[in-house]
């Protein structure tokens, strides 16, 4: 079975499927204060406000979900067939980004507390991880169409690239906990930058 | 990667899967009352009767939400391919359109609250500024099927009139909050009439 | 934009998505014990046994649901185009779909109450109109490929046969509660009956 | 109707989606631990720790699900039409997938306890079985599309091998409860052995 190779339809419409219902499940973290009946417009603000560092949870988990599927899509844009062993990496990979809404529950509830920030950024990390296996193992295997080379180094940089910012957020994390919301934009900026820097190179 | 063109195909899907998982999930806002179990055929009746503003607001929202996807789904019947930018506009849109359960719960458990109103209303009318952003940005770079340039047209003033249907809804329900349900039936029978003259004249 | 034809798989995925989403949300309602920690293998049982109702409903709601997602893609085998109008249908159609879980939660808590048997049986009966409003305007407005007719004229059968069962089911559960689950599989034998005979005479 | 020759391609999206949502509502088995506010780092790591059982179940049942998801897709790489029969063979199956969520709560909840054992593997057992139904009728009905033979007894062998694995862990289950998760690995690392030496033979 191992030298049969399979469309990818069936398993981006998985994928689709699991990041769909993950990021939507996000919003039952956030639930509708049930005190607030008789309360005053300025109590229920308050109340609203109170709900604040889960929305930031909320908004924060949805586009960096939604930043994992678009490179998931980007892979698929260059693999042609599907073999037994990635069809087992990416049930793996989904496996991971369906526990977000665990690890997004534990962060907008303990949200300076450093083992919750630990095991959000982990689990971030590993997705990254496996994202990056994924596609080596795609480009390896030679699942990939005789595509544009420079595209597809391009996207094996913005891969690795999004794994060490989340490598180097969960280094902060542990030694200077209340910087680590810093290292991703930074490295996912410089990212841009020598991408552009390269670009610029190649004309 | 910024001038790679990708297929609709998984965007759409992501769509699809997002706005069905959104709609289905307001029905958990319906709770099955626990305390009916012995008790007589009128009690029952009341206490489903008592559940009437969470049924108009299941039922609002669905519809409001079925519209957004039928007006999304138009857009991409004209859109040929796809890229970063508007991925990213549609990931904020689709983080818009997820945050509807909570909007939906908000409204039924505090039904004339101007507070739970301005929340709602505000949802929608961001949820319409975006789609305004994703087809204007798509019609103004070149993502589009050389298609008909008149129902193009009415496509972009029935997604204008949307948008302004909800701020004068907004506006309403800041200054006179029971009049709030008013605008938008209104603004969108005027959007018809308007879009039935300009057919007349055209032909 | 009322004369735009629009491609079919948009609708298809967003029905399908909801069938998915509702079918598997059904599960929800079957709650696991959490009294049953330390307790004997025997009190296990029973209390397992217990949940027997809320099995059932599962059951008989599931396959309900997926006779009407059958019923349904039957009739998107025969239609071709879509418009304003089909869609607007379909949303109507989906919205009384998701709310299943409700009606069947209803079912499972309050087995034999008059009231949740109506309301229950009042959403299948819903659907099943909703269904047939659909597949004769799809007929009438000449969206349908011109396909084998005695094919179409077996799922017109089919759809109405569907909602006279369910309609006499919810008149026995009006006048004889007890019998109200003999309608159904009798109206779908005699259909399948009916059905065969017609078959034989056109051979 | 029953000779109606009916695409593949919505079964496959139903089904699709049913697994993905069923994979996903696994994660809300695991409760975020309310208490653990205002506790130190090593009283929170200890109730993470105390999810360790939820943990499991989580990514074991999440990976069999994979398992029978991957087997089911590649059933359809050789299944060219569906019929009525088909269809709802296969609402069948997903029913029993739908039920996942439950059995894997019992599971983690009650970790050791025999009747949730047998619940699970039981549950297992009846996917596998409706699995081995489903290919065996495609088979036997001319369903398939013209292909590969041995690729086709090759996959007969795995899905009726998994069946035997989880027959084998039941049986394990009532007579050996502590080791009842040992047959499934023995057995699958059989099939993969018996599979390896097949393929030589062969060539």
């Amino acid at each position: 079975m191992r030298s049969l190779m399979l469309g990818k339809s069936r398993i981006e419409a998985l994928s689709d499927g699991v990041f769909a219902i993950t990021m939507t499940l996000l919003v039952l973290k956030l639930e509708v204060p049930e005190v607030m009946h008789h309360s005053s417009n300025e109590q229920m603000l308050q109340q609203l406000l109170a709900l604040g560092p889960a929305f930031a949870t909320y908004v924060v988990t949805f586009l960096i979900a939604g930043g994992f599927w678009f490179l998931h899509h980007l892979t698929f844009h260059f693999i042609r067939h599907v073999n037994g062993v990635l069809v087992w990496i990416n049930l793996i990979f989904l496996m991971l980004v369906a526990l977000l809404p665990f690890s997004a529950g534990l962060m907008s509830h303990l949200l300076i507390h450093p083992v919750s920030q630990l095991f959000y950024i982990g689990n971030q990390l590993a997705i990254a991880a496996l994202l990056n296996i994924h596609w080596l193992y795609a480009k390896g295997s030679g699942l990939l169409d005789a595509a544009d080379s420079r595209q597809m180094s391009l996207l094996t940089l913005r891969i690795g690239v999004t794994a060490a910012a989340f490598a180097a957020s969960l280094a902060t994390s542990v030694f200077l906990p209340a910087w680590s919301w810093v290292p991703l934009p930074v490295v996912l900026l410089g990212g841009v930058i020598v991408e552009a820097r390269r670009k610029e190179t190649e004309t």
